[in-house]
Order: structure tokens, then C-alpha cells, then sequence
């Protein structure tokens, strides 16, 4: 049998909600949380419309799933985001003791691998999924608001 | 004159939010955020109540002040915080670009200077103030728990 729920098949509903934050003229990260192949949490950058620098899609993720869970850790939980974790987002998955992180495009600048936050030590991390899709949104983001 | 408004002052205020988190269960820590000798946010640690690890009293108090000041940045804000902040809670602060940073008690496991946490350039940050009150608070909750 084929498994059709893949890093693939998770990270396009992610991408698709990096669209709508592109379409609201906020750069364009979304994330979504799974568990089960369940999708439980479903969230894109709300920073500008909120003017709240906590509003990351992966804050109101994780959020999202832990009122959905009734529970504040996201065991067996895997995020998919669309661009790398930044040291606050990484630094709510490290209280969270979330299962598994996958992210697309890297973030060279501010991204948590770069900036030494520490996940917690069950966590995973994959990354590079849709990284060519995921990095290509943002970078039209920001030509287009030259 | 007599300047009233000094930090001993303002973390006494944060301090007092960090004793309703204790009557409430919750890890107690504080937080309130003053511009131009006026308190606009005024906060306490909620992950317990909330099943939230996001809700912790910096976290708050960041959104909060936004909201009140209807602007992300935190310019010419100061936190008064009883708890040195976390990786995730220096991360958005990091973010906020507040101007200075002022907490009581250090927190030698998980302290965003140990984790290694980088803030904005811009901003300052003093430490120590009521250091033995904050520490002895957050010891009396966790030999009660014991």
C-alpha cells in the first residue's frame, strides 16, 4: 500500500498557508501540526494584522494543538512549518517536548540551527522539504515589496 | 526630588504578579512593562491554567503592550521581569527591539544567557534587582509541590 501522508503530502498544506499570509501581505510562513496523520492546528504569520511579534504561524500552532490536545505537551505531535523555527519559535517547541519538527527553507540569517537554540532532546528535526517551493514564496514576498 | 519610579519600585509591581501566579498554582513569575514611568501591561506566568506553554509572563506582557501601544515594537519600553526570561521569551524580545530588559532572579538551567540567546543590540539589560525575593518566591512553590 502506498502512504500517501508523507513530509510532502503535510508540508503542501503548510505551503498553502504560507499563501494566505502572502496574500495578506505578511510574509509568507505557515505551519501545521499533525498527529496521527491528523491535522490538528493550522496556522499562518499573523505579525503585521495582530502588530505582535509573537504571532508566528509555529507560536499559534503549537497554541492551537495544545487547546485541541487539552494538554501543553505535544507528544507524538510532528510540525510542519515552512521556513526554519527562529529562536523564540524553537524555544516554545522546546517546552512543548514536541515529537517531530519538519521545516522547508532554511533561514541563513535568523533561523534557530544558526542562532544555538537548543531543542528539546526527543525532538527531530527534518528539513529541506519543499525547500525550493517554500523559499521561492518568500523571496517573491519581498521582491514584491521593493 | 526623589525619584520614586526605580527599578526596585517597578520590579516590586512584577513581583506582586508573580505572587497571584503562586496562589494560582502556577510557577511564579511576573512581568509588567512600563513606558515613560507608566505600567501598560502587567502579567503572570498562565502555561497551567491555559495548558499553554506559550503563556508565559514575557509573552504576555509582549502582546499585551502592543496591543496597548498599537505598534509590534517595544521602543523606549522597559520590562520589569522577576524571572531571567527563557530561550523563547529573550527570542521575542529579540524580535520586539525593546529598549531595556530588567529581571530579578536568575534562572541558571534554562536562562536565556546560558541557553546562549541573542537580544536586539539595542537592547540593555539589568539584573539582580530584588534578586532574593523573586528566588525565594520561586523556592517556596517548589518545596510546596514536593
Amino acid at each position: 500500500m502506498i502512504d500517501v501522508f508523507t513530509d510532502v503530502y503535510f508540508m503542501k498544506k503548510a505551503l498553502q498557508e504560507a499563501e494566505i499570509a502572502f496574500e495578506k501581505g505578511e510574509i509568507p510562513v505557515g505551519a501545521i501540526i499533525v498527529v496521527a496523520n491528523k491535522v490538528i492546528a493550522r496556522t499562518h504569520n499573523l505579525t503585521e494584522l495582530l502588530h505582535d511579534v509573537t504571532a508566528h504561524a509555529e507560536m499559534q500552532a503549537i497554541t492551537s494543538a495544545a487547546n485541541f490536545l487539552g494538554g501543553k505537551y505535544l507528544k507524538d505531535c510532528t510540525l510542519y512549518v515552512t521556513l526554519e523555527p527562529c529562536q523564540m519559535c524553537a524555544g516554545a517547541l522546546y517546552w512543548s517536548q514536541i515529537t517531530k519538527i519538519v521545516y522547508g527553507a532554511t533561514d541563513e540569517a535568523r533561523g534557530f540551527q544558526k542562532m544555538g537554540t537548543q531543542l528539546h532532546p526527543k525532538t527531530q528535526v527534518v528539513s529541506g522539504i519543499l525547500e525550493k517551493e517554500c523559499a521561492e514564496l518568500m523571496r517573491n514576498f519581498f521582491k514584491s515589496r521593493r
